[in-house]
């Protein structure tokens, strides 16, 4: 790749976007434009891209002149909006939205993973859910090793999964509790401070939410297992940036915990943190704002066959958003 | 059961046993004295019973003089020590911990599910773990109706079920964080404020925790089910005092949402809060200090065969604990 690339953050200004600006600079992707975009309302603002403040400009659908690759992240809506006007205008589109993830032309793309098919892209390459991306960092060399016939997941939830707004209202929850003032939901149809709430996404008629299904929908096309099988359930937890899933798994081979092990050391992009006498396993805390997943809490699946049990845990914004979407950027 | 029985309370200055009074009080079991007991640390404190204030003696072998009925909440190792003191001067022991729970001799009761059990009993019955108590709540019901094999859950713990300390320690860590002063783990190995840890009890030479395996062994004893199979992940989150469980149950024979809200509808100590659409579900927040567990989304297990997901939340502190063990008690 040549240098001097024009990159545009459609989303520049909300959780994942300011991820994105700043893995583009810690990663060295060779941008020579960046040209963070956002709606009307947060132009003007500005973002610092190595050390130099970068004006933020309202997203239309003639801003893609000249631009090389459109990380998009402001939300279904905005990218079935505006990726076809970033296409047309010769910009690859790297889509954080759930827009075009289950649309056969376009590539749904974990690096690790299934990197290959980057090269079927037709302009626009979709950035998988966060929790199923992360689940699968462990999930995937465990198929390889195993091969995965279904999974039961419960997942445990940032809420910068839901963005900036998010962020703070968590933290403006703690601050009214711990000064005895009344907790007024906005972001959340229920207070999340000192809560768990069983709703991600929307609902759908079976009762799963779209969240949900994800990880079946979008692990199928990632690890290419069309008969994969996944009941989740999706739980936001009062946590600012991680994600962490547990995660009970079934393969079509035995396995063992030490076999399982093996399988998932020195994996690019996953952390074996499996020590339980000396307290360590994955937590949210430790994993946010660090690139590689991490996975433990190993055993055998004590009510399935042929099963594991295993917790994982990665930064949302990173390998679950901005981290995965520049790494797809970078194989291009 | 004649007025006027002396009821001691061990462990009547922790989280349980200041929960265990206000029940007695607010049921009106028949007291006609309170005997409050702990460490010689806590003793001198005093409670409120109906609005008198009595002093918490010293536990000692010879506390249980003239005591009718026992409630201990202080951990396995006093049930342990006094509980056959208790037993030698004529009282009838509700234990809390986790001491008597396995012992054949000891009957395993959750009221509204096995109460015809408390009949076996030789001095001493078992309050059962409270994330067990509160899943079976809900899936005794589903059991009776379509014959449960096993199950897959996952924990959302609330501090509450770690002690007051852990109440306390969640409390001091989030106005440090709001602070911004350094967070000191004391109780817990990591921070609990905006973190959840996959740690609840001692882990096991399996890697799963004795918490975990709770569910599967006083399963089996409470719903008289020798083969039920349940494979648990149990995580402590930043919440004060209730539990929720992200459930997945296999049956042996076909199940429906219908039917399983239908069979889940008017069970005395349940309530089913399940209506999505209004964004209804169980929420620990909402059912703290509620007598009533309550379950929601329901929906057909779309990994498993012949399965339900679901979600149930419950007061730990008082069908976890308290209100099981003074319901036991009131069967007496």
């Amino acid at each position: 790749m040549s240098r001097n690339k024009t990159v545009a953050v459609v989303g520049a200004t909300g959780a994942v976007g300011a991820e994105m600006i700043k893995v583009l600079e810690r990663r060295q992707f060779p941008v020579g434009k960046l040209l963070p975009l956002a709606s009307a309302r947060s132009a003007g603002k500005t973002v610092t891209f190595r050390g130099e403040t970068v004006t933020v400009q309202e997203l239309t659908e003639n801003s893609f002149e000249g631009v090389d690759i459109a990380l998009f992240s402001a939300g279904a809506g905005i990218s079935r909006k505006f990726a076809p006007f970033a296409v047309k205008a010769g910009a690859i589109v790297v889509d954080n939205s759930s827009e075009f993830r289950m649309n056969p032309d376009v590539p749904l793309i974990v690096p690790e993973i299934n990197g290959g098919d980057v090269k079927c892209h037709k302009g626009i390459l979709a950035n998988p859910n966060c929790t199923t991306a992360i689940t699968l960092m462990a999930l995937y060399p465990l198929h390889k090793a195993f091969g995965v016939k279904r999974v039961i997941a419960s997942s445990y939830q940032a809420v910068s999964g839901t963005g900036a707004q998010a962020i703070a209202e968590l933290r403006q929850q703690v601050e009214d509790i711990t000064a005895g003032r009344p907790v007024q939901p906005s972001v959340y149809p229920h207070q999340i401070a000192f809560n768990v709430l069983p709703h991600v996404d929307v609902f759908l008629d079976t009762g799963y939410t779209k969240e949900e299904m994800k990880m079946q929908n979008e692990a199928r096309r990632i690890m290419h297992l069309p008969a994969f099988k996944a009941s989740v359930t999706c739980v936001r937890v009062p946590v600012y940036r991680a994600h962490s899933i547990s995660v009970n798994a079934e393969f079509e081979r035995p396995v063992s915990v030490e076999e399982a092990r093996k399988v998932l050391t020195g994996v690019p992009g996953l952390q074996l943190v499996d020590d339980p006498a000396q307290n360590r396993y994955p937590l949210p805390l430790y994993v946010a704002e660090k690139d590689d997943c991490q996975v433990g809490r190993i055993r055998l699946d004590c009510a399935l066959e042929n099963a594991l049990a295993f917790w994982v845990a990665g930064d949302q914004l990173l390998k679950g958003a901005a981290l995965n979407a520049v790494q797809i950027a970078e194989l291009l």
